[in-house]
């Protein structure tokens, strides 16, 4: 069963009809950001505003094939549940998928997501 | 007088001896993040993890010049001691710099800081 949900960075609808990433918002140096575009993209950041979350997700996005199991990530210092805990986290802003295979949980970065959170953080070519 | 201070997402030693940018983390995707890459990386992330700081940031990085006095940015729907509060939190963790000039604070980001912002979330090339 298939935990995978839309990703709040990008437009689902966009996404869905022409299946290319549709970030949520410009880069932050184009223009000031709308309200409902700061909700938005302060979700992504504020989730990894933790270090425990920030290794986590660094260990899912590093690890071979772009997935990781709960077995593969658990190093880094903290109790079981609180990685359970942290991973619940990326999930809700998006940042995570999730499935079960067997005994597992296996968990992958969107590389769409990398690519709208990059397109952010973009600056404006020299010129521009 | 200026409040520049040294960018915790730098390494200051390697900056100052090259003038290069030497951003504190590889690319997230790259490998899991040691504790202390992901204390600094996760504090960069925290303070845009606000919307009403992401709509400021978004004001001064896309503000003519790159530098925004407080009385161009106030326009976020909170009062004024709240745009401070949240200003000197972005300066706390390094994003943006200020420099009084006369009646007004200047805000400023550093491109550097975009550029190392950027870097944590590049995406590996294709092949790689």
């Amino acid at each position: 069963m298939s935990n995978t949900k839309v990703l709040p960075l990008l437009e689902p609808e966009a996404s869905e009809a022409s299946g290319a990433v549709v970030p949520c918002c410009p880069p932050l140096t184009e223009r000031p950001f709308t309200a409902e575009e700061a909700e938005t993209a302060a979700r992504m950041f504020k989730a990894l505003g933790d270090p425990v979350r920030l290794r986590l997700f660094s260990a899912v996005a590093s690890h071979e094939g772009g997935e990781a199991c709960v077995c593969d990530i658990s190093d880094v210092g903290v109790s079981q549940p609180t990685v359970s805990h942290h991973l619940k986290k990326l999930k809700d802003a998006g940042l995570l998928t999730s499935e079960r295979r067997g005994t597992w949980v296996y968990y992958r970065v969107e590389p769409s997501v990398l690519a709208a959170m990059g397109k952010l953080l973009a600056t404006a070519p020299a010129g521009a």
